[in-house]
């Protein structure tokens, strides 16, 4: 069995399954603090876990309206009591009543799948007012980690708490674990700084993450001789069939390069430019799923590395759980096109980014924006299997931000698409389309 | 980054990569309490995270030889201190002094690789003894679940512990969470019953779980009408666009065939026998990997959908952890090969199966045994990495039991290989590379 | 640029692009020698290159319909002269005339895209008529081979020519050319017996061919110790890299088994059963297409290597050109799936096949049929393309054969779908979806 | 069976197969022109397919040394009459008699594979001498050309006869076969201009072509609004299922640009940089393969499709039949990576290229050179066994032109490699490995 089950037996009979991909309108202004207006996280409990689902309403006197997980709800508010009914386009519905104390939404909801209406299930849940976005200025914190985590976890403690907008500068440990002055602060495998948690991010959001200075701290870095898998044919394969061995890299931050400490004959004047980027960006993928490992990516991102996540770039991800829980790490010094080594130039990082989260608008994966592109990531088990995903991440992009057909789509990538491998050394292999923003400008309406 | 640098940094420095998978001599006979001749586990601290290493130590005196993880070890045990020196082929060393107490041995243990000298790295350790495999009669255990987990896990508790040779007698939900009576007991996506702690199992051996009894004890089981994308080219993919409904179906255990409950128009007559199998079989992944959710696979088995784990079947995992923890869940009272609907015949299970351990026996995958076959699974992203791993899995398994040369393993497998497509409704496809046993009868040496 | 310009330029603008694949009525029964009523096979001069289209014709007085290349046609026929227009569901027409002399058309047709109507083409045109199909009795046909081909071409002389329902009975060298007395006859590669040209066989039809016997005429077949690369993972191929040498077989047709003649040291009283098949039985493919190397495979058939086409066994394959041009060739003794060793036991072979036309009967890629099973194969550049071929094209087949739709046929493959690998050492892999015919039976149809 | 068998049956037993690619040196002078010493083309009889061989000999009195296809060569010269005895590493002879008439020699030569010594074969064979570079100055061909061929084939007739070093202006027409007036001159399906035979050119040579004008030569292209399905998932498939529509788009060489004639609604500002391209280079395969149709690639080049084929730059391709045989076809405006919608902008083309021929150095595979970058493509039926081809063909360059070690490759490629898309619309799929020439500049040997 597989996830499908999943959907059958659990989500097919809630709406979020049915929810599409979809920008967001500007949000609403709510009414007085009395009110129930506004955006709330619900968890419900299965059967002893814990589920989110969003929840919008609008009160006008004792009528509400709005969506439940992007079914449409009515429903009515009388004294703290609520109760509403949402119906999604099968036919199922969505059936709550609940108390108001505290802020904090406590009651019942039953789901009945239109598909199969004879098993309706119930189950207690509570809901959170997502809070209103912070009014003041931006804030920049300073951050010095101690503790580093091993998983893209929804159910670790968040480090530091912001508000979109702001700015965090702080730091990353080696994929080693070893930190800014070499010393091992944890076991290796991309071990991670955070998970921030970023006000008044809830699911169905987006994050945006803007990289301002992702830099070395320290002169060298570990990598290795070998070639993985993914690009070895069985004659490759023999021939490399002794290699790898570690190589410690000198960087040279002043030449903007680095070689190898101890080169090989032929390698003696070989360098590489400096180019630094982070392996891992990541949220907490959904409560349902188990916390995936730190060398692992999904549409959550993760251990994407993707040599363009440098500074200046900025990184797009779904939110899955209040707050996204973001998580960094797993710095290269520079890194080829794949990470064909297993390893790239492995060190410890500096880093300082802003958070921003848009409001109500689903992505179906990781994507990037640099100064001169936008950028869909198809991650897969296969180089065949990324590259459906980043042609199906990017249709999607044009068809959500510029309203473009399918075959206005296809025209368009037809005409301006570029593909790059980013990586093949992890589980999921990665391709990645990059589109010219000056192509894109034409597209925009004119007023 | 990615596992590598996880070898490099961490795993590279140790012994534990580089033993080759091989079958394991007959355990020596261990002298008296008093000695610490005999099997260890070794749980080392990598800044916070144990890891464990298997430990061979056989005294006599005060000189102690064996191995640590593989590399010869040499030492001495003077009073209740122990010292040891294991090497490895590239030069890398494991340096450890310890004191026995209680039994348990304690100290302090420095690696280093052969290939970056001058970084060596202390940790902390403790080692237990592998107990000795139990004497008495085998027993029969009833275990009836209350607690099912979604991930295959070395952190939760074990919920019995019972020796090699012992049978169980238990149940399992179906993969939406949903026991024998239909009640829904916890949160869809093929949660498990277990785990069972397996007395004497220990990293580096390997755990043979033997079916004697996989039965229905419901009647009626749930699927759906959808296929999977793996199935699906362009053109099925547009004609399967409006799938994707639950599908109910009797189960008549007299008749021997399940049933769609409201069939379709031209499925009036349509039925399909039962074969009752269990989609999930495995042990819980090392300490250093994030714990798989239980739609997941991997070299420690897990959610496979292979439809010939059926009862007389016997299933072998490689042994990750001390007592293997064993989890089972995931039945259908049939499937056809691949799990094409993602969902197969989703139902409860009435389980029994007799467990042993193969003391140091390493394989690199799953692997299964019918009456007639030996059977070697491959688990990748794609079919075709599935299928190299499926070629790879039985070509150790070849070269392990008969010693076959490369020449040897490729006429036999070009002679007598039958493969079957064995999952594709998951994040791995998996194939499976079978061979029936009259094959292998004449490779046996003669005596 | 790819085949789908050649649609968009050339085969787009027609209408056989447009024709399903779809089950065919039964012939209508054709009026005097005099009329036009009947099938015909229409080649059109694409500036240089003649390209074959299907018409049916049925007069009425001067007043014909009928069909061009599954395009409805209307029409006249005045003396010996008649014109038609026949149109598409995306408007675009198929416009000529043509004169009548000795029973041959000959005139001009204009065809105009629907999507590019200002960009029409005109072209000569000859059709000839698909003759009636003998009504006398079946004949059998020694045919000793002197010839063999290395392409599946439509341009090599057919070697003899049969009606539907005869029976032929030959030989086959083996994969390197040598015959059944062991005499190089023709540079290795699949050699080809034939091609055989059946009467009444058009474009649009299906030919099915039944072996009757599929026998060894010699005690020897060649073939190898290597395993190709679809089947080493880079461990394994670093293991393998000195295999590759030639091992001699002897095929003991008493016993039943192959042995090798020069035994490896464990293989000595190692054997497997012989099963005699043949690796290629092939068609031409359309004439706008350039004749495939004897190596590959595809739609039309040809180098398929599955061990199921055997004695007994029934292939089906689309008819592509007049007279089909049947291929046959590339016996093994025997052979497991995949051929995993690049060769299986090659061996020259006795063979005797019937054929038969299904007339209008139009299928998406080869398909076998055996006295328990149907088969359908998937061919393709990957296994994972091959898996989703072999799924459509059996999808098909239910939907033709059982009028299912999308969803009964999901409900039937997910519970009666087997597959096989059954091919990895060419350039196409295969791979074959069974379904035993028992399932099938209550499908059909009470009347 | 497949091509291995022709190897085991055909190939195996002669040196061509074991002959690694490797960098040539310089051509040793040749002594006078009585002398049968030089390089020397033989076409041997197989069952009466020819098959060419490369021979060089050394003469010294009546002594003569070299070596048959890579294999080392001793014989003698007396009279008119050679006898030649080479030797394979694996205990394979080739042994040669012949006489000297004319310039060109007839003999018999007979196999005798190592691995199967008791069956030599004997063959017929002629020898032609690779005739001297052309002294003089290079000079410029102008060739219009007036067929068109649809198979990359050794057996048509040389339309042209160039020396390396002279440059050829011509045209080709686009790939549904219309020239620069629109005038359709041939069956669509790239239509090739050629084949051109380059004087000295032998197998084992590389051939280069230096692209110095690759210009439109009309305003208007024909595309498509379909994606192919290596870009569709099951979503997007559905969701693209009505497009396939002609686009004809208008090239605004003023401009630089390329916009649809008649746009759809959100594609009226839109577009694209005009990138004149050619997508087929290739020369004829070896005479022993089907002569593969204009839609196909492979190592000797073909129907790349990728857009780095410019005004600029170089490709270099194996050679495998005497005097290469260049074909060309198949320009598009500009293409995209991957050629998404199956046609590019499909256009005729204005093209004018210097050829060269680099005697006894072989390559793997096509490769590109631009200013800035050498760049080795990988075909192959799915992107996963492109990007091991490409790496693969990349390592080779590497080690033949740097002597890097494999570990040294390894490190060069992790932190040089840039992998991109080249195609994924026709059966291999592509994938382009690129290095800048700046990194390689520090390997080259400082003397």
């Amino acid at each position: 069995m597989t996830r499908i089950i999943f959907l059958l037996f659990l989500i097919s009979c809630l709406p979020v399954a049915r929810t599409a991909c979809q920008g967001g309108a500007p949000e609403p202004p709510r009414s007085e603090t009395s009110s129930v207006s506004g955006r709330w996280v619900v968890s419900a409990d299965y059967y002893g876990t814990l589920i989110n689902f969003s929840m919008e309403l609008e009160q006008q006197g004792e009528k509400l309206t709005g969506n439940f997980d992007g079914d449409k709800l009515e429903g009515t508010l009388r004294d703290n009591a609520i109760h509403f009914l949402a119906k999604d386009e099968h036919g199922g519905t969505d059936d709550g009543t609940a108390t108001l104390h505290g802020g904090v939404l406590s009651g019942m909801v039953t789901f009945t799948d239109g598909d199969d209406p004879s098993h309706p299930t119930t189950h207690k849940f509570t809901a959170d007012r997502v809070p209103p976005r912070h009014s003041g200025p931006a804030q920049r914190h300073e951050f010095t980690p101690s503790t580093f985590y091993r998983q893209f976890s929804a159910a670790y403690k968040p480090v530091l708490t912001v508000s979109p907008g702001d700015t965090i500068h702080t730091s990353t440990v080696d994929a080693g674990g070893r930190d800014e002055k070499g010393v091992n602060r944890v076991l290796g495998g991309n071990p991670e700084t955070g998970p921030f948690y970023i006000e008044t991010a809830a699911p169905g959001d987006t994050l945006a993450v803007h990289f301002t200075r992702v830099r070395l701290n320290r002169d060298w870095a570990m990598s290795d001789d070998a070639i993985v898998g993914r690009g070895l044919d069985s004659d490759l394969a023999a021939k490399m069939k002794d290699t790898g061995k570690q190589v410690r890299w000198h960087l040279d931050v002043q030449r903007g390069v680095a070689t190898p400490e101890q080169p090989a004959e032929h390698l003696g004047r070989y360098s590489a430019p400096l180019r630094p980027m982070l392996g891992c960006v990541g949220v907490a993928p959904g409560v349902q799923q188990a916390p995936p490992g730190t060398g692992d990516s999904g549409r959550w991102g993760g251990n994407m590395d993707f040599n363009e996540i440098v500074e200046g770039a900025t990184v797009y991800l779904p939110v899955n759980v209040p707050g996204a829980l973001l998580y960094l790490g797993d710095g290269h010094a520079l890194q080829a096109d794949g990470e064909l080594n297993g390893n790239a130039l492995e060190t410890s990082m500096d880093v300082e980014f802003t958070v921003d989260v848009m409001a109500k608008k689903r992505i179906p994966g990781p994507r990037v924006e640099s100064a001169t592109h936008i950028m869909a990531m198809g991650l897969g088990g296969s180089l065949d299997d990324a590259f459906r995903a980043a042609t199906a991440n990017m249709a999607q992009w044009l068809t959500d931000r510029y309203k473009l057909s399918p075959s206005e789509t296809a025209q368009v990538l037809g005409t301006s698409a570029e593909y790059k491998v980013s990586e093949v050394a992890d589980r999921n292999a990665g391709i990645v389309l990059k589109i010219n923003k000056e192509r894109l400008q034409p597209l925009a309406p004119t007023k």
